[in-house]
């Protein structure tokens, strides 16, 4: 189970072993998780992220609620207003990215102009190291603004793509949701990104998307305490995780141009809640996120307001053959031959990302024991490190490893003047151009988009040399202390990977069909990406929609799938590394093979803390504080010989007449039946406790005060923990709480015998955060979380029972 | 529950009543409704429509079978060849669509020729009433093999869509899926389309795949029995349903060219079942489907094999501005104040649909009442008279209403023949052509693509005629007994519709702002389109892929939701409308409002007959043949005094012994639990008599055989039914049959307390066929099934409920 915030773990384990020792003898070795002893383990998913909860608790308030919806017809109001909220939403994630792009604009210009300036001075007068420090002293400044930012809000760091991935999943990363880490992405990203660093704003952006999801249907902000209002609609996991899905993808739309790649980033990550409304509204989302974004760039950067002609952050440009080209035959976007070639690139691009993966994988468990571990200046330093280096390694390979190229003549005749400006002439003769310059002195969109469509020559020597810098670089860089996307750096590596074996196939083997070269810098950049991340649908629609050519759709296709193929070979993708790194409990999609072999009974935690429906407010009080569960089951004492349907009352009354400890049962001689009545969660014990919802002992139990459903969620999403209450309340012995009404009475539960498979199936379907095992008897046996249906947890309990077979007593408890 | 197919409906409510009367008496009314009584009741979905189950029953045998592949390492052979089958499919589907295209064309192309010929004659001579004769011969001949065809099996008739919809939702619709139905839908389709009647290629398309997508990895068929493997993989509803998912996906990408929206549409249909590996799969079986289509189609039209330029059966045309045009800036595809005008359209788009679907219902229902219950010659002589009444208005309003126009210089001059070849110059002079007649006297797919992109002017007239003629044959066609698409003549229909509005914008008020005309026409499209099926995310994406155009995924979407929206105001859409006439229990989406009122007990049908763990085959001979459930509970009887976990032995043997029939138990005053066991199918039993898989009474009960998964499931998906079984077995009365190990021992269950929105929940995500109702004793109450989950049903047992709680019970009931 999993440990709630406070965690005052003191005498956890004496009251515990209620279930009787024949059954949890296979299952007390890992049944007493609950004490967080797997801290060191790198290996098992830590048990500090709690669980979101999908599914929807009906007891009495939640029903009185909706009964009161119902009755007034706001039912169709609140659906109004989650439309609003969510082209909301959409608008504001479109502002943001548009916020974002301008600003990086701006300072990226200021940046390559004084830059500029400097060169042409100094080309002449031999004082080029002095541009070289004006640089360094540009970036580096920059970027300690960045790293600066990600200190303050740690969880701002990397790409972000990983946090949503877990929360989505139904993990609850703290503070990964707040304002604060919104104001230190957006900045931070502005400034990694000016710094020069080899990072990206795409993954940024996507975290963005999600925190303005989850932040706009609150009204409401931790980091600004006084933006609170009466709103009290969606104050639950699962509103909230569908409009954070919601800003996803239109963080997905906004950065790529791309909101179908948006709705199926998000379906890929979350499928298990999902439905066609929610589909579509979160497509509404993506639309909204784009052409909010499209509308002000196409108007700021053309004037041409109301016309739509840069849809997402990165834009490929156009791929298209030169119409005289075209209609005489030379040149095609591809032909049936080359997805042979596509399939080879696609398989070393998956080598690659797996070579990636692999060293930053080293590099971030590295990180994790000596930098991380010490004091926030050593973070600094390394970002400052990294901003040095790369500024230098980038200035000192144009000059010395660049190569001059002529200008084509279809540059300066023609009017597509966006490539030509984009060239850089530096330590190059009039007419010609320096192509190491080209792609380090440019943004990286930029460079990408001279890999894919320069009609003029880069060197083969120059694209190795600039594929091996920026992979070692970019390498570096992601993990370091400030927010940083993966995306377009892995597409800007690629792109020179596809471009050198464009020109290898056509300059050197002399494989000339009239293939638009493009076409491969394309395919190698998303041999490349795939590779490292691993991602399968979304990522091809991705891809499909920024090049706005969907006959692009087989060759991306069969390119991802090759490379992932070829990379989960070796390691997982780069996202699911980190994950796992941190040690989030995250469920799969499946579970592994051979796990028909554990059964509920086997992966169950039976170390439970009972409650009955009436008990002592002293004895609860003492169960908060002394048991970590977020969530207690609720039983009631029957007697196995008078079972009827009346039984309830009376035995409540002797529960509370003998003041018997819930948790002192001892089941295995006891004539009585410990009936499953309901679970009931330590927040919302917490909150009745708070507000006093007990009666005396002695008084009637209707004389319990009632609290409404809005008061019970009024907190949310950040609930009172047992330490808030009021230490006066623990003298309350004569008071009792009856929890029969705010318990849910009815979760799904599954049988003790039930295989992990279709236990697993139905808490990632349902997107549990608790599921009771019942035996036939309507005896509630453990209860499963999240944490005992990882991966990890359940090969480390199968490799027990495997054990145990040997001694020949695996079969007795399977199948008896 | 669901009644059997054999239905030998006696007897069957005297042993019912198990469950305590106090319990039953506010759901026996609707409890007993698997007698069928709803037949007559057109308002309530009928009984004889089949669930699928996509629940895995991990029964001993299953785990053996699980077992012994993992420990062959098979499970990885057996994901290859799923991977191999899904290709399969993929290739198959772009074939049959390749096949389709090709004979269509060539069958129109004859038809045409022979047609224009004569006229061209006549028109001279004054002989056009023999022209007519001449094409009404050919028309009804090509309808009248298609509708035979249709008579032949019936299954074929119409889009093949909704039932394509009901299989995703998990509904069995008898023969949907046989081989006979594809070529009865494959051929059919052929000549209805070139039979000119108002028809589509495009639903049955997706029909088609849908069954390739069943048909494939069974490697067997009804139909042609001697096409037998020892291939016995996949023999479940979960497999097939994958497959046909990825068929039916395959079938949109075939058809419009738009893998991701066939993806969406699987996803749309079916999303209870879905995951990140099934999604990949079902989209690279969509990409293999438009490929091969295109790969086959460019060959064979343009003889650049290898390149692809056709990727669907309907090709929009290239939606672009001449390049003079949009380098002066004289035309834009659109712009954002156009989109005022969109929701307009889409406004209005959504009324029409609206119509459109209304007049169809009455026709339907009409036609069910007096076509259908007839010889099936009425059948074929309505279709012979629609091809009739079509042919004429066409050939009529062309001659008497058609505008010569004059035929654009851009035309004549350039190279873009295609356009040029198709318009009709009948009975205008030289140079003009005759607007009518080249919206009627070409095939649907042409028409369209001139309304998209034709330079030259339709009139006013023309286009509202074509409009109001097309619109009400196209409702009358649609439900004759043809293989009859809807999507190609709602997008014609609607195609007019928006060059109407884009001719009265340009032409009458003057609003010429340099917009593309066809923008409107494929907005008007996309209106009536989205009025009549109602459809969101996978229409918009599948109309974004058909124009390969991404900048039109906002109008699209606004016009899509805004038509939906509208038209959802006043009927559903008209799959849905074909559905509930059909009375399919498909599940929605959701629960309608207020249903959090109902509970599980209120919902489920108590009316179950149980078995014990052992029964005597003669008893258990007799229950099948007396009974019509799909599914029976398991139980047994246990002495509520001696509950221990050895008691099942003991009182199994005292079942026996007594002869105590399980159905008579009468629970109210007993002693005993009926203690809830698992849940055993029909199906499972049947096979089990069959095998004889029983012992004799004295012998030990190890003498049993055992029968393997493979054995179990052989006659997947047609297992026998009880009166297969030899009827010796009736007196077979001293054999027992122990069913523990085959019956599923740990199903998914729900309290009687749960609300039903929760159940429904569980019950769509799981795609589960029988959900157990047991109380917090283990005991089971009741079972759900599809049947209990529909709104017509929900509804009903809700206003009952009501009923009751103005006499004030509801409140007992509910909160005891």
């Amino acid at each position: 189970m999993e440990i709630g915030r406070s965690s005052v773990l003191t005498n956890v384990n004496e009251h515990s072993s209620v279930v009787p020792r024949s059954h949890s003898s296979n299952g007390s070795r890992h049944g007493g998780s609950s004490s967080g002893s797997h801290h060191d383990d790198s290996n098992l998913p830590r048990k500090d992220y709690e669980s979101l909860d999908y599914d929807i608790c009906y007891n009495k308030p939640y029903e009185n609620y909706i009964e009161a919806q119902t009755a007034s017809h706001s039912i169709s109001k609140i659906e109004i207003i989650k439309w609003v909220i969510t082209i909301l939403i959409g608008l504001s994630t479109g502002m943001v990215a548009f916020f974002i792009d301008t600003i990086v604009k701006q300072l990226s210009k200021l940046k390559f102009h004084t830059v500029d300036q400097s060169i042409q001075l100094c080309s002449a007068d031999g004082c080029l190291v002095v541009s070289l420090v004006i640089m360094v002293v540009i970036n580096t400044g920059f970027v300690f603004i960045a790293t600066c930012l990600t200190v303050y809000e740690p969880v701002a760091a990397g790409s972000g793509i990983p946090e949503i991935k877990c929360y989505l999943n139904g993990v609850k990363i703290p503070r990964v949701a707040r304002f604060k880490s919104l104001i230190a992405k957006a900045v931070g990203v502005l400034f990694s990104v000016a710094g020069g660093l080899f990072v990206g704003k795409e993954g940024p952006m996507i975290h963005s998307g999600a925190i303005i999801g989850a932040g706009i249907p609150q009204f409401q902000s931790i980091t600004f305490k006084k933006i609170k209002s009466k709103f009290d609609f969606f104050r639950t996991d699962r509103d909230k995780r569908d409009f954070v899905a919601g800003g996803a993808a239109a963080g997905v739309a906004a950065a790529f141009g791309a909101p179908i790649g948006g709705v199926l980033f998000s379906l890929e990550e979350g499928c298990s809640f999902w439905n066609q409304k929610l589909t579509w509204r979160t497509f509404v989302c993506s639309m909204a996120a784009t052409f909010t974004l499209n509308f002000f760039l196409s108007g700021l950067d053309s004037n041409s307001w109301g016309l739509f002609y840069s849809p997402g952050l990165i834009n490929f440009g156009v791929f298209k053959c030169a119409d005289e080209n075209k209609t005489n035959g030379t040149c095609r976007l591809w032909t049936a031959l080359d997805l042979f070639i596509f399939v080879l690139m696609g398989l070393i691009g998956g080598l690659l990302g797996a070579l990636f993966n692999q060293l930053n994988k080293w590099l971030t468990v590295y990180r994790m024991k000596h930098v991380n571990t010490k004091q926030p200046v050593v973070k600094i330093l390394e970002s400052l490190l990294v901003a040095m280096v790369t500024t230098t390694v980038a200035f000192v390979a144009s000059m010395m490893l660049g190569r001059c190229k002529p200008i084509p003549s279809i540059m300066t005749n023609t009017t597509s003047s966006a490539i030509e400006e984009d060239v850089r002439t530096y330590f190059c003769e009039e007419g010609s151009y320096n192509d190491m310059a080209t792609l380090f002195f440019n943004s990286q969109e930029e460079a990408i988009k001279q890999l894919f469509h320069q009609p003029g020559e880069f060197d083969l020597s120059t694209l190795a040399l600039f594929f091996v810098f920026f992979f070692l670089l970019a390498c570096w860089t992601y993990g370091v202390a400030v927010p940083s996307g993966l995306f377009v750096p892995s597409l800007l590596c690629g792109a020179a990977y596809g471009r050198f074996v464009a020109t290898l196939l056509v300059n050197v083997i002399g494989y000339d069909r009239g293939i638009y070269l493009g076409t491969f810098s394309l395919i190698g950049a998303a041999a490349f990406l795939g590779g490292v991340v691993r991602m399968t649908i979304s990522l091809t629609v991705i891809l499909i929609e920024s090049t706005n050519e969907i006959s692009y759709g087989l060759p991306l296709m069969l390119t991802l799938m090759v490379a992932k193929w070829c990379g989960d070979f070796f390691n997982e993708g780069l996202y699911d590394i980190h994950i796992h790194l941190k040690g989030v409990p995250l469920l799969e999609w499946d579970v592994p093979e051979g796990m028909h072999r554990l059964t509920a009974k086997n992966a169950m935690c039976s170390d439970l803390h009972f409650l009955f429906p009436r008990t002592r407010v002293s004895v609860l009080h003492r169960i908060l504080k002394t048991t970590a569960h977020n969530a207690y089951p609720v039983v009631s004492v029957v007697d196995r010989a008078e079972v009827s349907d009346l039984a309830d009352i009376s035995v409540n009354d002797m529960e509370i007449k003998t003041g018997l400890d819930p948790t002192s049962i001892e089941q295995s001689d006891s004539p009585r039946i410990l009936k499953f009545d309901g679970i009931i969660l330590r927040s919302q014990l917490v909150v009745l406790l708070k507000n006093q919802i007990f009666f005396k002992e002695n008084a009637s139990p209707s004389s319990q005060p009632k609290i409404s459903y809005n008061e019970m969620t009024s907190e949310y999403p950040r609930y009172p923990d047992v330490i808030d209450v009021a230490n006066s309340q623990i003298g309350y012995n004569q008071y009792i709480m009856d929890i029969r009404d705010y318990m849910n009475p009815h979760p799904y539960t599954v049988y003790p015998d039930t295989p992990v498979p279709q236990v697993f199936n139905l808490f990632r379907s349902m997107g549990l955060r608790h599921l009771p095992v019942v035996d036939h008897f309507g005896q509630i046996q453990g209860i499963i979380t999240r944490h005992n249906l990882t991966h990890e947890f359940l090969e480390e309990r199968l490799s027990e029972i495997n054990d145990m077979e040997d001694l020949n007593v695996f079969d007795r408890t399977r199948f008896q």
